[in-house]
């Protein structure tokens, strides 16, 4: 990390703020800029030691040779197309974005040819955002995709990965489509059901509560999570999470149709299919 | 606990097994009487403190004051409809069935006039099964509920609420179609929902397990459950489930819908009331 000597991170919340606290835990001895629009909220990120120093003012990016976008996804375009003239040449940077297809054809389509973008999906978080409940091994053990397409510079990729592995992640390189379809049906549709199964149940009893076991709650911990972050993730990636529900709906109707009619032996035969996915995963 | 002098245990797996061993830590000093019809599982059930012997006969039976029925659900209901002759006059019964209805019924149906039966179902248990995976504590910090009928004996209902307080469980009463209704919602539904989203996972791209976060993992633990007894107490309760199920399938294709044409506005508010529910549990 020593070829860095100004950090610029660009919203400090759970995943901005475990990167810069992870930076300056793992030894990084440079500035680590944070940038955003809410001064109190930087005051807090600083005061918890996940940034050095804060501005709401882009300029600054001027400074930074390596510039970490952790915004929600729709921010992080929109950044993207505006921050190129802020931009210091030779710059490299990477975000934290949760889908990738839109982030990095928006980066190559935007940004300047004299800087580097490499997209990066560290796959890590809590139903929690913001920088209180950050930490400074989010990372650490944690899978980080990154995505690179056949415009992406070499140097800039074989960077960002040795960044990831120094804050501890171990990193997995695809294409941004297939991050995304995979995303979309490992991470994404999850948070759909869960909102749905919450939403589907039974809320008037006054017994609810006491009958809601760990099944329930371990199923529908992630409902809980910022519905805006993931109303935006859904757009950002909305064919690839609307194929994954119409498959879930498949296999939703498929054991209904199996309970309704009390067939046993295609009950069992679609559990025990599942039992030996999950236990193989 | 002392009004029992022998207590019979017919079927010592996970339930039946913390059962045993709950009673024997909190200074039962009776004979708890393990029956099964598998003598090395009962052997394992002896050593890890489940019960202080075992039988593979069902004569056994006459010496117990207390039964606890802990098979699966489906082996409850013909266990009820045969063990009549073979109960001592005075016995209290009870179980551990995951469905009330069917059971509590049966019991009326066939259990002789000088027993008496009340229906339980402890809250707790573990996607593993078999008495291994047991512990004494199992029932501590539980909810149990007991579900009386207007044909129930009101002091046998007090002698099981006793009986479950006295294994650390907090319990709640109400009638068997009520439990059976509420928990299809709360324990039954997100079983079938946790393997439909198991089953529609893309499975066959060599980074899906690296990108499986702890959401998917939260959200899809139970699919790792015993097929034969979920597909058992489906089948058990077959209309409240098939019920459940279709109001979740609603639920998904609203999301759904909102995902597939981009309304933001109606993703936030679904994602904020699933939010706001799953915050209020």
């Amino acid at each position: 990390m020593k070829s860095y000597n100004t950090v610029a991170i660009i919203g400090v919340g759970l995943i901005g703020g475990a990167f810069g606290m992870a930076l300056l835990k793992k030894g990084f001895t440079g500035r680590v800029i944070g940038i955003g629009r809410n001064e109190k909220r930087l005051k807090v990120a600083k005061r918890m030691g996940a940034i050095t120093e804060y501005s709401t003012d882009y300029w600054i990016l001027g400074e930074a040779d390596l510039v970490f976008l952790a915004t929600p996804v729709i921010h992080i375009e929109s950044l993207l197309e505006g921050i190129g003239p802020y931009l210091k040449a030779g710059a490299l940077l990477t975000d934290g974005g949760s889908t990738k297809e839109k982030i990095v054809s928006t980066a190559h389509k935007f940004l300047p040819p004299y800087v580097f973008f490499v997209g990066s999906h560290p796959v890590t978080g809590s139903e929690k955002s913001g920088v209180h409940f950050t930490k400074s091994d989010l990372f650490e053990g944690a899978v980080c995709a990154v995505t690179p397409d056949k415009t992406t510079d070499k140097k800039a990729l074989g960077n960002v990965i040795k960044l990831w592995k120094a804050l501890g992640s171990t990193v997995i390189s695809m294409k941004p489509a297939v991050h995304d379809k995979l995303l979309a049906s490992t991470s994404h549709l999850p948070h759909f059901v869960a909102a749905a199964l919450t939403l589907s149940v039974v809320r008037k009893d006054k017994n609810l509560r006491a009958l809601l076991g760990k099944g329930f709650k371990d199923t529908t911990r992630i409902a809980a999570s910022n519905p805006e972050v993931w109303a935006q993730i859904a757009l950002a990636n909305k064919k690839n999470i609307s194929n994954s529900l119409q498959e879930f709906l498949k296999q939703t109707k498929k054991l209904q149709s199996a309970v309704r009619t009390g067939n046993m032996r295609k009950l069992v035969r679609l559990l025990s299919e599942a039992k030996t996915v999950r236990e193989s995963l």
